[in-house]
C-alpha cells in the first residue's frame, strides 16, 4: 500500500511558491512550483489559495514558511530572536486559519546591529537536520540578498544580510553603469580581478565606478565589464568578513551564483563546501514532527 | 555703450544645459537654462541646437564643457590625463563644428585605479581661478555621483568618483528598501546615526539592510528611515577617505546635499568650507582667455 500524505508543506516566498504533499516520515509524494509568491497576491487571497492547494494536493493540514508570514504576506508571524533552533521555531508558529500554521522568521534584536530573515533559516536548519552540514558552521546563502549565517550546535546565533545581488540588478537596469553590465557573468580573469578589487575596497560605491572609467579608458573590455562588476560586489561582500582565512564556509545552493561565491571564498583564503539546495522540506518536516 | 558679447559658453550636461552670452571680460550678459542635456538629444541634433542658441544669444563662437564631449554627446573630446590645469584643457579642446569647441574632461589613466570626470573639473578650476578656493585643496563635489578632487597649485592631481547619490536613488525606486525611503532627508538625529554607521561600515551593501531590519523590528521609525539610509551612504562615502581629520574640505554647491556632506565631513573630524555654485563660467572664461 502506498504511503498517504499527512500534511502540506509550503515554501512561500516573495516571488515563488513551492508546495509539497508530505508523508508522516517526511517523504515528498507530490509537489508543485509556481509564481504565486506574496508579491503576486492580494492580502485577502490566501484562504482561496489554500483551498486550491488542498484541491490539488489533498485536504491536509498546512505548514508554511517564508515571506507568507511577513507584513507583505498573509499575516505577520512575529520573529523569534536569535539564538534560534528548530524547537524554538516549532513552538512559535502562528495559526493563520484552521489547520494552517506559519513558521516565524528569526531576528537579531538586541545586538548593535538589527537583522532579519524569513525562510533562509529553514533551509540551513534543514540541512543540518538532514546531515548535509555540521551543527556548528558558517553558511553563505547567496540570492537576491546574500546571507552569512552562523550556527552553534544547531542554533542560528548570528547572521548578516548583504544586498549584493539586489544592488547589482539595480545598477544593471539604470544609471551610469546600465548598458555596460549585459555581458556574461562567469568565473574567469575579469571576475577574479573584480573580486580582488572588491575584497580590498573600503567602499563598493566608489570601486564600482571603476567599471565605467575602465571601459571608457580602454582598460576594461566591454564584454568583461559584467563579470568584473559582479566580482567587485561579491568581493566586497566576502571582504566584509575578516574571519574566512582557513575556515570552512558552507555555501548553500547549486546554481551559478553559489559557484561564484565559492570562488570568492577561496580567493579570501577560506574553504568553500557546497551544500545542495533541497533541505527546505527537511527543515519543514522537522518542525512538523516537533509539533505533532 | 553697453558691453558686447564675445562668445557663448555652454555647460552641457547629461540632463541640463546652461548657455551664457559672455563678454571679453568674462561678464555674463544673458543666459538660458533648459533640460536639453545630452540624454534628450539625438546624435545628429547638435548643429541645429547650436544654430538655435546663436539665434537666441547671438552669432558668436561657442565653447562648451561637460557630457556634450562624451560618447553619449556630440563627439568625444578625448580626456586629458591628470595632473591637469586650465592650460592643458585649453590646449586640448576639440573642434566640433566651425567656431564650436568642446573642452575635454580629465582621466586618471596610469595609476592603480581608473577614473574619469567631464564637467566637474571646470567648476573646481573655475573656483580656484575666481579666488573662491585655494589652488591646493581637497574638494568634495556632491551630486548624482560624488567626486572627491585633489588639487595642487591649480592642477587636478587625483580624484575619486563615488556612486552615492545614484545608489540611493536606485534603492528608493525598487527593491526591499523601496517604500521605506520616501520620507524627508535632512540633518538631525537619524541622519547622524546613519552617518556614524556608514563611516564605521566595511560594506555599505550590508549596512543598508539594517534600514529594513530596523524598521521591521521597531528600532527605526519609518519616518526616519530615509534620513538614516542617506546617512549610511554619505557616511560610507566620507569613510572612504582616511585623511579628513583636521583637514579643510571645500564642499562645492549651495544645496541641501552639500549641507549634508558638510555635516558628514565634520562628523569625520574634517572642517568643511562651502564653495558656492557658480564658478563654471569663471572656468570656461579662463579657458576662452587662454585660447584667445
Amino acid at each position: 500500500m502506498a504511503d498517504r500524505a499527512a500534511y502540506i508543506a509550503i515554501d512561500w516566498g516573495t516571488t515563488n511558491r513551492r508546495a509539497y504533499a508530505m508523508t508522516r516520515a517526511g517523504v515528498v509524494l507530490d509537489s508543485l512550483h509556481d509564481d504565486r509568491g506574496v508579491l503576486a497576491l492580494k492580502p485577502g487571497a490566501y484562504p482561496a489559495e489554500i483551498a486550491a492547494l488542498r484541491e490539488r494536493l489533498g485536504a491536509y493540514p498546512v505548514l508554511a514558511v517564508g515571506m507568507v508570514g511577513s507584513n507583505r504576506g498573509w499575516l505577520e508571524a512575529p520573529y523569534v530572536s536569535a539564538p534560534a533552533t528548530l524547537d524554538r521555531l516549532a513552538d512559535a508558529c502562528t495559526e493563520a486559519a484552521p489547520g494552517v500554521h506559519i513558521v516565524p522568521g528569526i531576528a537579531l534584536r538586541n545586538g548593535k546591529r538589527p537583522d532579519v530573515m524569513r525562510g533562509e533559516e529553514i533551509q540551513i536548519l534543514g540541512a543540518i537536520r538532514a546531515g548535509a552540514a555540521p551543527p556548528t558552521a558558517l553558511f553563505c546563502q547567496p540570492g537576491t540578498n546574500n546571507k552569512w549565517i552562523e550556527t552553534v550546535d544547531g542554533a542560528i546565533t548570528d547572521f548578516t544580510t548583504v544586498m549584493t545581488g539586489e544592488i547589482y540588478a539595480l545598477l544593471r537596469g539604470q544609471g551610469v553603469l546600465a548598458g555596460m553590465l549585459d555581458g556574461p557573468v562567469a568565473d574567469g580573469a575579469p571576475f577574479r580581478r573584480g573580486l580582488r578589487r572588491g575584497i580590498a575596497s573600503h567602499n563598493v560605491a566608489a570601486t564600482l565606478f571603476e567599471v565605467r572609467a575602465g571601459v571608457l579608458l580602454g582598460r576594461l573590455a566591454p564584454d568583461d565589464a559584467a563579470a568584473y562588476a559582479s566580482g567587485i560586489l561579491i568581493g566586497a561582500d566576502i571582504g566584509t568578513r575578516e574571519d574566512l582565512a582557513r575556515r570552512s564556509v558552507h555555501v548553500v545552493g547549486s546554481g551559478a551564483l553559489s559557484a561564484l561565491y565559492a570562488v570568492a571564498i577561496t580567493e579570501a583564503g577560506g574553504t568553500p563546501v557546497l551544500v545542495p539546495d533541497g533541505s527546505t522540506t527537511a527543515g519543514i518536516h522537522a518542525i512538523w514532527s516537533l509539533r505533532a
